[in-house]
C-alpha cells in the first residue's frame, strides 16, 4: 500500500519502539511485505533464512529482528517482533473502520452504473461507469472497480487474505497478518455469482481487463489475472499467481501459488497446476501435465494386463 | 423465450436493418439460441459451419448474414451481424431492469411461503406454496419456484449464463450474451447453502421435482435435472447438460456441457464427467468410468515394479 | 439437542401415538439420531438391520417400528413409522421460527464485535467478544460463535443438514431429516468468505479453537474440526467426520463422512479422503494415498512403454 504522505523513519521508529540502524533521516512511502516491495517501502523480516533477501530488496525501510550490516541509503528497524511492529503500522495507516451503512459514503459510483439491493460497498470503494452490481455483493474498502463490470449475485471482492504467521513457541498457531492491500477489477470484466476475490496482503489482486469468470470461483490474494481470459465454474486460484493473458481455466480447475501460467495456456477441468505452466499448450490431469501426454498414460495403464500375461504366462486376478 | 404475442417479421426485419428472403409475412412467437429452438422462434447463425442446421432447425426465422435458399415458410433475416441483431431483440423484449427494492412488486409468492431477511426477489418471478426462502437468497427476474421448495441461505437463482461470443478481429475477446432464459425449480426440490443456479441463455434451466442439492453447488445455463436426484457439495454441473432422474453425484463431481448422464448413474466424489455417461452404472475419477474398471487400474498400477523386476532383472529406483 | 427440562415417556408417547414397552416412569432429557446419543435420549430406528445398535446405545427412550426386549430402565415407543414420530418432536422442541428482522431480539452480541450491514442473525445465537461478522453473513439459530472470531462475507453458518431418509414405496424419493442441531465455533477461529457451515442434525458441527479457513470451503453437519487446523480454498468435508489438530488440507481437498483425519495430517491439493487417515503424514491423489507413494506411482507409470518395448521386442503406439 501507498502511504498517503511520506513518513519520517524518525517517527516510524518511536511508534514501534524501534533502535534505528541506517539511515536516520530517510521517509518512507509505502509499506509492503516481501512479496511486493518497491523503492520507498518498509518491509519486515523476522527469520533468519529471508534477511539476505529482504535486506538486498527495494525495500528502503527493513524492520529486523537482528543487529545486521545496513546498505548505504538504507534504514534497518531493530525489534524484538518484526511481524508484530509491521502489523502495528498497518492497523495505524489502514484501520479496520467498519461501516454501519449499506454504502459509505467516501465510495464513488460512476455514470449509470446499477447497484442492485441489499449490497456493501466499503469505505474508499471506486465504481466507474455502466457497470452492474447484482444483488447480495460485498466489495470491502478500497477496492477499485473499472466501466463496463457485473458482478453478479452474492460474490464478494476483497475479502481479507489467508495469510497467517505460524508461531511454534508452545503450540502451533496462526496469527493473521491484516490485508491493506486491494483488489483492482479492469475494464470489461464479469464476475460471476458467489465468487471470493481476496484483496492483496499489502499490493493489489488484479482482474485484467476483459476477463469474464464463471460462479463460485475463488481467487487468491496479490493474484493478477490477466487480459480476456476465461475461468469456468469453481476454479481456484491461491495467492500471488500470475496468470498470463488469454488463459483459459476449464471448470474446478486448481493453481497453487506465487507461480505463473503462461499466455494463451489451457487447462482442461479438474486440473491441478502445482508449478509453473508455460503458455501456448493444453494441459490436464493433477498435478497437469502435456494434456497429450496424458492420455497417452491412460492408454498405457490399459495395456499393463497384456504385459503381465506376457511376461508371467498367465492372467493375473483383476 | 417465449413473446408476449406474435411479432410480425416485417417490424423485426425493420427494428434490425436486415433484408428478408423467403416469407415476409410471418410471424415470431419466440426467440432463442441454437440448442433450443422450437417452431415459430427466431434463431441466429453467423458461422458458415452451422447455417445449414440452423436452416433446417425448427426455428423459423432465421437471422443470418449470408444469402441462402430458404425453405418453404420460413424467414431469413439477412444481415452483416447477426449476433448484435439477436442481442437487440433480446434487450428489447427482455430488457435488464433493476429493481431498486428487495422485493419486486411484479413478483408473486404462494400461500404460507416464508421468505428469510436479506434476500432478493426479482421481477415477475414466482414462489409456489410452502416454501422456505433463507436469508440473503437472490433470486432474479423470471425465475419460477414450485411449491414445497426450500432454498438455503445465500443461494443465487437465476444468474447470467457464463455464455459468450469469441471475436478474434484484433485481439481475442469475449463478447456476452444477454442472458433472456429462466430458472425453473419444481415441487419438493431444495437448494442448500451459496449455490448458484444460471437462467438459460433464452431457454429454461429446470431442477426436476424432489431433487436435493447440497451447499456450493454450480449449476449451469440451460441444464436439466431430472427428478430425485442427489447432489453432494461443491458438485459443478457445466451448460446444456442433460442429469436424468435419480442420478447421484458425490462431493465436487465435475459434469461438462451439452451432455447426458443416464438414470440412476452415481458417480463417486471428485469424478469428471466430460462425455455423456449411460444410467445405472456407478462411475469414478477423471475422467470418469466404470468403478470398478477404475478400482483395477489402481491395483495394476501397484504391479508395475514387480513387472519391471522380472523382465530387467532388478529393480529400479522407486 | 438439550431438552430446556426432562420430558416424561408417558407424554412423549401420547404426542406421537406410541405403545410403551418398558421403563413407563422414564423421562427424557434430549433427542438425538443415532450418531450422536448420549444417556437420557430419544433415538430412532426404522431399519432392522439397526435394532440392535440402537437398543444397546445410550439413547434411554427409543422410538422403533418392532416389538423387542427392552432393555432395564430403558422405554420403547413403538410406532408404523419412527422416522415421522421422531421429526414430530424436532418440530415440537425445536420448531422453526422465522425472523422477520435481520437481527432476532433472542440474539446476544458480546463486548466490542463488530457486525457489519446486511447480514442475518437468527434466534438465539450467541457471539462472543472482539468478533468481525463482514457484510451479508447469515448466521441462523441457536449457532455459538466464540471471541475473536472473524467470519468473512457472505459466509453461511448453520444451514441445514443434507440429510434425508431414502423412501422407496412406490418412488425413489428423500424425505428431509430436520435439523436442530448447531454450529459452534470456538475462540480465534477464522471463516472465509462464502464458506458454508452446516447445523448438525441433532449434536453440534464444531470448529476447534485457533483454525483458519479460507473461502468457498463447505464443512458438513456434525464434522468436528480440532484446533489449529488450515483449509484452504474450496476444500469440502463430509458429515459427521472428525479432523484432528493441526490438520492442514490444501485446496480444494474433499473429504468422506463419518471418518477420521489424524492429527497433523496434511493433504496435498485436490486429494480426496474416503477413507480415515492416519496423523503425522502427508498424502496425495483421489483416493489419498501417502503422497511419496503417489509420486513414485507417476515415475512408475512413465516406465510402462520401456517395459512394453523390452517385453513385446517392438514400440506400441502411443
Amino acid at each position: 500500500m501507498r502511504l498517503d504522505k511520506p513518513v519520517p523513519v524518525q517517527w516510524i521508529a518511536e511508534f514501534i519502539g524501534a533502535e534505528i540502524e541506517g539511515n536516520a533521516n530517510g521517509r518512507a512511502t509505502g509499506i509492503n511485505e516481501i512479496h511486493k516491495v518497491e523503492q520507498g517501502d518498509i518491509a519486515f523480516v523476522d527469520h533468519p533464512k529471508y534477511y539476505d533477501t529482504c535486506i538486498n530488496s527495494a525495500a528502503t525501510v527493513i524492520i529486523i529482528n537482528k543487529d545486521a550490516d545496513c546498505p548505504d541509503e538504507k534504514t534497518l528497524l531493530i525489534v524484538d517482533d518484526p511481524f508484530e511492529a509491521y502489523l502495528k503500522l498497518v492497523n495505524h495507516f489502514r484501520p479496520f473502520s467498519p461501516s454501519s451503512k449499506s454504502r459509505s459514503d467516501s465510495s464513488s459510483i460512476g455514470r449509470d452504473s446499477v447497484i442492485m439491493p441489499n449490497g456493501f460497498i466499503g469505505n474508499h470503494v471506486v465504481i466507474g461507469n455502466d457497470c452492474i452490481i447484482h444483488p447480495n455483493v460485498t466489495i470491502l474498502d478500497h477496492c477499485v472497480i473499472g466501466n463496463n463490470v457485473i458482478i453478479q449475485a452474492g460474490t464478494v471482492i476483497g475479502s481479507d487474505a489467508f495469510y497467517y504467521n505460524k508461531k511454534t513457541n508452545r503450540d502451533i498457531h496462526y496469527k493473521k497478518m491484516n490485508s491493506c492491500g486491494r483488489v483492482v477489477i479492469e475494464d470489461h470484466v464479469e464476475i460471476g455469482a458467489n465468487c471470493t476475490i481476496d484483496r492483496g496482503v499489502s499490493g493489489d489482486t488484479v482482474i485484467g481487463a476483459g476477463t469474464k469468470i464463471d460462479n463460485l470461483v475463488h481467487i487468491g490474494h496479490d493474484t493478477e489475472i490477466g487480459k480476456n481470459c476465461l475461468f469456468a465454474g469453481q476454479v481456484g486460484i491461491a495467492g500471488s499467481t500470475k496468470i498470463e493473458d488469454n488463459v483459459i481455466l476449464w471448470g474446478q480447475v486448481g493453481v497453487s501459488k506465487t507461480l505463473t501460467i503462461g499466455k494463451g495456456a489451457v487447462l482442461y477441468a479438474q486440473s491441478g497446476a502445482p508449478a509453473s505452466l508455460e503458455g501456448g499448450k493444453t494441459y490436464f490431469g493433477s498435478p497437469a501435465v502435456d494434456a497429450r501426454e496424458k492420455m497417452k498414460e491412460f492408454v498405457w495403464i490399459k495395456r499393463i494386463p497384456q504385459l503381465w500375461e506376457k511376461v508371467m504366462g498367465k492372467k493375473a486376478e483383476g
